[in-house]
């Protein structure tokens, strides 16, 4: 096993040649493309006197944050709970080239940890899903509450421009139009952690996996902002996160309002400097009118 | 079991109350939001004298050509070859109201089944992926071939307008700005069969599902048109159903971009009436000034 590595040594993106046509002319040009390559969690536990490793998952990502992908996912998935059950994560080293494509996430040895949990899990968050509603009651089996009515409130000038800051802090996006985010901002608008992705899942896991790995979860003074679509585990991540408010900048399906109403979340949709679709959870919004905090 | 249903008695769109807010503003509207629902995949075979029922997968779809997203998802994970392998498709009664959430694919009584496919099969698409080379190598081992060099080109003019038939075939997007499409078009630019979903990946079982169910594939003569980005899975796909030219509204990701040129593949991005962008297999191109075939 490798070293323990802060930061991925690899790049979001990658530059390669293609072929821009028009009418009336073909030329080559230089351009980005977004990285998307394998990354495979492992899980070692100390168990009857020896370390065991388990492998958890392999999930398509961009390069980068891989640490707290892993930890955003092994969260919001509730196979973690805290980060004091962590003692190191490292990239594993393989047999030829470093890829930095496989990492372990090694628990503290007083932290038991069940490999049926996997299976378990699995079973509940899919093939417990005749319809939507077990799906719902998948979350609460989970131990996931409602979110507290509480303070936060977000002023809808505001919110409305979250998305424009999201866009802002996307180094990736920019440069491939091929990469989705997530952010975390607080009640002023101050971001606190943009992550980019090939995948929208990931992007999520990885901004969560910032606040697990810091010790901030439960976030229930923070929206999270999302570059694409809401769907229900994007929901279910934030639920699992404690995060009141998600803000995104395309539409919502069914079971995503579903999911948001039953756990009193606010729900946000189709974002825009000049307005955006409120769902659920109106409370926690000041519109333009109201005197800004 | 219920008896055979040829299409999903659900609706893909759902109807709700929202509130809209704008500087100055705040009412309630009605709206459309796309559904999203698990739907469970069985596999019913016969072994040793009996009917054995085995759940392959669950999958969060919009309700709508369930059949096909089944086939296609069977046959691109290479669990099915040819139709003829399915004896009957059909949903599963449950014991209480019919949610039209689990289905079954009956196969016939002299086809095998190996269920340790699966797993060997999830082994391979997925934790085989120490590097992006390795996933590579996992669609030549399940028996893909690259694709023809053979007859088969697009005149820029008809590529450059699929993006827009393919969103006029869409009408939930249009009610709902939440689903994705995939559409399979002939060189004149007819569409075969176009398909939404919440999920990409989904879109493109749909599409591919049809053709397996009409025994048309593999698709060598026609192209595979997604309204979102490309990424490793979905290449994968096309490439399962012999389909040698992808284009995408979007833009791929580094390993959609390998994975096409290695399987000798056509792969656009950025698909507008003014022009694209050509990754691969530019011999499939006809640009706007050869003459129109």
């Amino acid at each position: 096993m490798g070293g323990r590595l802060l930061i991925s040594p690899k790049r979001g993106t990658q530059g390669l040649k293609l072929q821009r046509l028009e009418p009336g002319r073909r030329k080559v040009r230089s351009d980005q493309v977004a990285v998307e390559e394998p990354l495979e969690i492992r899980i070692e536990y100390h168990e009857s006197g020896s370390w065991k490793t388990r492998s958890v998952s392999v999930t398509m990502r961009t390069p980068g944050s891989d640490f707290e992908l892993a930890a955003g996912f092994l969260f919001t998935e509730n196979i973690l709970g805290s980060r004091n059950q962590v003692r190191e994560i490292s990239y594993c080293q393989g047999e030829g080239l470093q890829e930095y494509n496989v990492l372990s996430v090694r628990l503290r040895e007083e932290v038991t940890f069940d490999p049926g949990l996997l299976t378990r899990n699995f079973y509940m968050s899919s093939s417990c899903g005749v319809c939507g509603k077990a799906s719902i009651e998948a979350v609460e089996v989970r131990g996931c509450q409602p979110l507290p009515a509480g303070s936060f409130q977000l002023a809808a000038p505001v919110l409305s421009g979250l998305p424009d800051l999201l866009l802002a802090g996307q180094a990736g996006f920019q440069r491939t139009g091929g990469l989705h985010a997530a952010g975390v901002f607080d009640a002023a608008g101050e971001p606190e952690s943009i992550r980019e992705d090939v995948g929208r899942h990931n992007a999520v896991d990885k901004v969560i996996g910032t606040g697990f790995l810091n010790g901030d979860l439960p976030w229930h003074e923070r929206a999270l902002v999302v570059s694409g679509r809401t769907s229900f585990e994007i929901i279910q991540k934030a639920v699992a996160a404690g995060i009141p408010l998600v803000v995104a900048v395309g539409a919502p399906s069914s079971l995503a309002v579903d999911l948001a109403r039953r756990f009193n979340m606010t729900l946000v949709g189709f974002a825009r400097p000049g307005g955006f679709n409120l769902y659920s959870g109106e409370e926690r919004i000041l519109d333009w009118e109201a005197p800004s905090l």
